[in-house]
């Protein structure tokens, strides 16, 4: 069918589209191809051999019966997860989906939706108000502190005035790479300790924390209005993989079966997370190559005088720029792109493989010069 | 984490769970695992060999490249679906996601929602109510005349009175089997043209429908407010692949990026749907089997006696027993694995293998006598 010579946007007005979704934009970082891509933090060490081997023959076996629908309960996988994790977790807290996205979809499927609100803390990850757009819940803009800094008082007085049905702490966060002190996650548990208040903290990238920095896996026992959600796009290096996860207690994951599309995770997808968890190790010693990177780009940024955020993820915030946008041109005509993140006189680079991380280094360094 | 010796049900009344949500129990047709299984109208025939070697090529492809996010726009899939359907279509007009479950939640969050309606006709695909609550639009049960027949007056008549943003027609329906005729379709259409009414209509099973029966891919040209939604899961022996998509107008397809979640289809589901696609002939080789197996199933149990329905699909519904649940009974007992419907004497059986559908037959035959 031939399309209509006015634009899309025009066309789909005859369409009854929900009213919030007019003239909205879809989301979504561009996608362009360069040398160096470093800007929506993935691992860019490329697949492990052994890994790809291990997921062909996953696939390979779970090809010849693609005929029936998969195992709803993807209960090997969760076995894995919960083994991954550590923390005395087994499968029954353990509950995956098609990436974090989808993870936090159910989550607010189940305790957010019409009527109930999400409280988030931005500058923080872009998706959380997709999320609540796409459940019909209330995004909640909290406040942070100075340098972004989150404090167990002011994240517990905004769930006392607002009441969110679910608070999302991302932890180490997305974009400033800072984690959040425990007490700030047991001091928002209490603060919602009338039941009324699920407390999610998005750990997508808390494989490449400070040996220092605690995982919230510890404060599960006990806390079953907890959930702490993983990924494997970043740390496994499957973001074609789309594995998101997370680990609370049974009962939450028994809720989310409510909400979840059944079948929703493929027999493929089961096959390759769990070649991937069999090959972790392979995974974790990139894991640790990348987190060297990163503490040398917080060095060098410093060294140029800019002014790096400390990091607990793959990748690094910094701030100093007098145009941060034409840094970011600078760097793409050099064939690296990092990510423009809208605030001021910052960008943020995924620390990437030695190679990558000294052609961004040196780049910055001719632009600043 | 030790579970609680009370059970999920009484310990999730401490988590802020959404009220409708409460008291509910999870989807899911029983994952038994029996010699013969047609109770989910899945393609009962081996995956082809040529097939498990494209798919496996295709994702030991993917798979070196798994660190990266995948394509979010999937233009090759979408490319290779059109020319599937035909009908001029082009990949602008194709929408896919992570199997019908998921095309009709795309579409249910755009264009129903809170304080909207979806309209389908009982009995029919047991989802359809669940993908409503899902998305908390509400859902009306549209009324079928006799025989569960569907006529355009009845059809566009419920459309006006109740004003649905959504009507969902499955043709061929499950669980009966049987396909609507286009004119059906159009006066659907018609009824809601003021622009405040989608059609959907879902030919999961489209591809077994009798070579008489049209399908509604002819009516898309200038009504932008038609979507076509298919599976992969069924005639393309991918049910544990995932793979649901739909055809419509292009602005529909861009209205669905708003609610999409980023990258909600994985590197490896595009590449096993492509390999699939790639080797079209050899799966529908199968489903010419499968009819055949389908149309002898309704010309045998119509020699014992009983009332199977005219299909267009690779099952049959078939009425005329004293005790459904007995005779479902009597079938597993011997092996074979059928779907009781709740509808009072009747059955309804996938149509598998010819040893299969023999087995089915005999099994069910010695019941009767």
């Amino acid at each position: 069918m031939p399309a209509a010579e006015d634009s899309s946007e025009q066309r789909w007005q005859a369409l009854p589209l929900r009213d919030e979704l007019r003239g909205q934009h879809p989301y979504g970082a561009p996608q362009l191809s360069v040398p160096v891509m470093l800007n929506v933090n993935e691992t860019t060490y490329p697949m492990p051999q052994e890994v790809v081997e291990a997921v062909t023959a996953g696939v390979r076996k779970a090809a010849a019966g693609l005929n029936r629908y998969p195992d709803r309960e993807f209960t090997s996988l969760r076995e894995k997860l919960a083994g991954f994790l550590g923390h005395g977790l087994s499968a029954e807290n353990i509950w995956a989906a098609n990436g974090s996205n989808e993870i936090m979809q159910h989550i607010l499927q189940a305790f957010a939706g019409p009527g109930r609100s999400v409280l988030a803390f931005p500058p923080t990850y872009s998706m959380y108000p997709l999320y609540a757009r796409g459940t019909y819940s209330q995004y909640i803009a909290g406040i942070r502190g100075e340098d972004f800094v989150q404090t167990p008082e002011n994240v517990a007085d905004q769930i006392r005035e607002h009441r969110p049905q679910v608070v999302i702490l991302c932890s180490p966060n997305n974009p400033t790479g800072t984690a959040v002190g425990l007490d700030v996650v047991e001091a928002a548990y209490e603060a919602g300790d009338d039941s009324a208040t699920m407390i999610v903290v998005d750990e997508a990238y808390g494989e490449f924390r400070q040996a220092e920095t605690p995982s919230a896996l510890e404060l599960l026992p006990g806390r079953p209005r907890l959930i702490v959600s993983r990924t494997m796009s970043k740390a496994f290096a499957l973001a074609g993989g789309r594995l998101g996860y997370l680990a609370a207690a049974p009962e939450v994951a028994d809720a989310l079966r409510l909400v979840r599309l059944p079948y929703h995770l493929s027999a493929l997808t089961q096959a390759t997370a769990e070649a991937a968890l069999d090959h972790a190790s392979a995974l974790m010693a990139n894991v640790e190559r990348i987190k060297a990177q990163r503490d040398r780009i917080v060095t060098e940024l410093q060294q140029m005088g800019l002014t790096p955020a400390p990091s607990d993820a793959n990748f690094v915030f910094f701030g100093g720029l007098d145009d941060a946008h034409a840094a970011w041109r600078h760097l793409l005509d050099d064939g690296i792109l990092v990510r423009e993140i809208g605030i001021d006189g910052h960008l943020r680079v995924t620390a990437g493989t030695q190679g990558e991380t000294t052609a961004f280094l040196e780049s910055l360094r001719r632009y600043l010069s």
